[in-house]
């Protein structure tokens, strides 16, 4: 299969138009039937793929950047009496188990990137559901702030997975119905098991949607909500976000300051990040001047690129090795300027662009080491990436300096999904812990004083090094990927739970394990039997 | 397969003794290894099948009612050396996938009831691992308050699940590392990778164990630790539990207030619930004078070896009806009672009791569907197993009366593993509505008030009821039973998340996947080849 990319050029979207007038953006689906991203389904009823999603995480992304000054987006369809048929059913029948799921976590970080809006980024977003808006299509519009659904006699909100195709719905849509949107859990029940939907007032009454206009004034009630919301906009005004590129010549992906190379070979990858110049901590009196290529924000978008093409281009890559070089004192120096500045729209969008980089990081699954040698540079949001790995390996080197730091933007700048920072996820039970750690920021640290503060899980001497941490690697590529997987989701959220940690835990792995049972995917199970003209056929066993 | 029982006998416990001696008891595993509940499998090392469990279940349980007295518990080891090797690894590689989901459940059940003893019971648990705790070995460890090791240079704590055998641990163990016992991130992951395990110093240094003694000091130290945890015990004095009986000749159970009924054509289940008399709402001064065969105790044991009966033994049955009959007013007298004596301990032992129960349907993985016709009593603790169910009917009579009623047990008595009552949970984000069911405590609600209210699903009226529930029923039955699974633990859990709640999704959830997977029990898969001299192969591919 050719390889999938993520960095798209937005003069080539092949299934939505984002159309900006003043304060307002509207976001149209028109999905192509041949538009998917290999051969074999067909897009019906604005039905996605990953591609689509990809063009959908893009444009949210521009939206933010580009237009600062937009406060409301409206997400719709251009197709009449269809919103969205949600994933394309043969799609997921043609698609492999590694396939699906990576499908579903993207989708799923991207609708979590379009709730997170209004906080973030001051973009309030709005389901117009012109139509059908089914499965897939209906969790798009419940990652939204509000629902309007089209009142025709016709158009109704489902989540038909669970009747149709035996499986759930994959994007959050069960979650953030009892969690976000309210719905009694029997009402919940009830809904997921009503494979034609829900429609007009019983959807408001139910809370599946806040509002039903009827055709003739939908649009005419939509635009004037969204004017209502969006009143004058935010007053920024956004920079051009150039389309990333990247050399994927060899395998992996060499961008400017990240390059991700893979070791077919021994299952392993590496990622080494080159840190900032001196310069880069300069931060001007209007700092969106500093556009796309400044270090702070290319570096954060190459990492993410990087995260996207590992899984979902190189599946049997399941150990990643992180490594840096570069000046540590230019890193503490940028994110300090970045601290200092995080009230200014453009670097508040930095922030929470790496934000959302490193939670790509947790939610991946594939075991991080990162390793601190002798001219690496991490320290602050650089050191943050070591605080999402599994482990931290830091050379205790007798001759040669090696020192990590900590910055102030450890302190805070990055909540997990679990909503609380990396820190204090690591020493959840004592504060202490953290707050020590806290206290040590902008000093070197030497790999003693990291491993006395907790911030390093081994420190070999130079000598063991090479032998030491190339045991680890290779006993860790020889484990079983599954239970791997199974085993960092578990330990790497210690702590409270939230709705996204829900979805991203709870939904998530029940939705994996059907997607592997006979009853879904067997030679008779519903989801390979849907558009057949025979019945599925089911092992009764509950387990 | 023969049924598995629940309802065991103390005086044939095959696999640990239990020893009262003042406010102390310990709970000795000596495992038989032909103790198994079937043949094909030797319980060598002290290591377990879910018989074992159901005697550790029974044990605790009576401890709290026979022994109310015992303050501090130890479980410990009878063999040499060997704590616990854990679950059975050639019982779970010739078990199939339900078997081994709902042995997992069970032990994670009984695991948080140890847990529960501090809080519910007064009774501290303390693991005294005279030996090797390996895998669920340790896992029972861990639901102890405090752990105990021997430091005789080979006795270890161990999780070897992911490098031997491609799986998780089972029972909470990844979870209770990091959420309870405060193991760092990182550590964890070290440990669990560690097939042979940490042992002395380095366990207390992780926080596996809290102390480690010489061999020779070990059982004293223990018994000191003991002692200064039981103080002078509890000032209660218990009732004898007798074995419960049930008729299961025809299918399901018959007891004497519960019975299940199993219709095989349909897989649907009934169980019909008997309320208590007026005179089972006279409690004397010294409540546990009412001994074990008084309803408010009974009902709730019968209730529980029902729900077990069923897990364990009709996988097949994945719908569930519930009906009840009985004066409602009864029901009010009995629950104003139990609230009212509720500081007493025995009272206190039979809230905590239901509480346990009402969980044990949260849990279970098959759809309940609560009917509400005339002659029925759900009210107050009958009336939260409907609002465990996932839906409620209730019949709109023209001219019978039809009543539910909420009482003062229903507001917060029962926290669900979530840890808030299942009408806060039920209507998590509006207090309003919960508050309002709770002011609407001992009146008897028609069908129109409790739809009003929000605490049925629909009302269908007396010509219509037959046909509608039928067709409800009926349709529940033919959905995929995976698919229900999972929607079913993703709906019931709105809200907050908890250690137990983390346990019973997100650590089950993903081991449920990796049970499937051929990498753990394919011909080639890890579990399949433990003993084998072969290497397990692996398809590297991470989802």
């Amino acid at each position: 299969m050719k390889p999938i990319r993520f960095n798209v050029d937005p003069k080539e979207y092949k299934h939505l138009k984002v159309a900006v007038e003043g304060p307002i953006a509207r976001i149209t689906l028109t999905i192509p039937e041949d538009g998917g991203l290999r051969d074999g389904y067909k897009l019906k009823l604005n039905s996605y793929d990953l591609g689509v999603d990809i063009e959908l995480a893009d444009a949210t992304r521009r939206l933010r950047f580009e237009h600062p000054e937009v406060s409301a987006v409206a997400i719709q369809s251009g197709q009449d009496g269809i919103f969205s048929a949600g994933a394309n059913i043969f799609m997921l029948q043609t698609s492999g188990h590694p396939h699906k799921v990576n499908f579903c976590k993207f989708t799923n970080e991207t609708r979590c990137s379009i709730e997170d809006s209004l906080q973030d980024s001051k973009q309030y977003y709005l389901a117009a559901a012109n139509g059908l808006a089914s499965g897939g299509g209906y969790e798009l519009c419940l990652a939204c702030e509000e629902i309007h659904l089209i009142d025709d006699r016709n158009s109704t909100v489902s989540l038909p997975e669970l009747p149709y195709l035996g499986v759930l719905p994959g994007t959050g849509g069960l979650t953030r119905l009892v969690d976000k949107r309210k719905v009694r859990r029997d009402l919940a029940d009830l809904f997921a098991t009503v494979a034609e939907g829900v429609k007009g007032q019983r959807a408001v009454d139910w809370k599946l949607v806040d509002a039903v206009h009827t055709a003739s004034t939908f649009h005419e009630k939509v635009t004037a909500r969204l004017q209502e919301i969006a009143g004058d906009g935010n007053p920024y005004k956004g920079i051009t976000l150039d389309v990333l590129k990247a050399d994927y010549a060899d395998g992996g992906a060499e961008y400017k300051y990240v390059n991700l190379k893979i070791n077919h070979d021994s299952r392993v990858a590496t990622i080494e990040l080159t840190g900032p110049d001196a310069a880069d901590g300069d931060i001007p009196a209007t700092p969106s001047d500093l556009g796309c290529d400044w270090y702070g924000l290319r570096f954060w978008r190459e990492l993410d690129d990087a995260l996207l093409n590992l899984r979902n281009n190189y599946y049997e890559i399941g150990t990643v090795v992180i490594q840096s070089s570069g000046d540590i004192n230019n890193v503490l120096k940028l994110d300090n300027a970045l601290a200092e500045k995080k009230d200014d729209w453009f670097i508040r969008e930095v922030l929470v662009e790496i934000k959302r980089v490193l939670k790509r990081i947790d939610y991946t699954s594939r075991s991080f080491f990162t390793l601190i040698e002798p001219g690496s540079c991490f320290a602050g949001s650089l050191f943050e990436i070591a605080l999402a790995s599994d482990r931290i390996y830091m050379m205790d080197h007798e001759e040669e300096e090696n020192f990590v730091a900590i910055s102030t933007l450890n302190d805070g700048f990055f909540p997990m999904g679990n909503g609380i920072s990396r820190l204090n996820t690591r020493f959840y039970y004592e504060k202490d812990s953290a707050e020590k750690v806290i206290a040590a920021k902008d000093k070197l640290l030497t790999a003693a004083e990291a491993m006395a503060l907790g911030i390093a899980t081994d420190t070999p001497d130079d000598i063991d090094w090479e032998d030491e941490v190339r045991i680890q690697i290779e006993e860790r590529a020889s484990f079983s990927p599954d239970a791997l997987t199974g085993m960092e989701a578990s330990l790497r959220f210690p702590g409270p739970e939230t709705m996204e940690t829900k979805i991203f835990s709870r939904l998530t792995a029940w939705q994996n394990w059907i997607f592997t049972r006979p009853n879904a995917v067997g030679e008779r199970g519903a989801l390979t039997m849907y558009g057949n003209v025979r019945s599925p056929e089911f092992d009764w066993k509950r387990v």
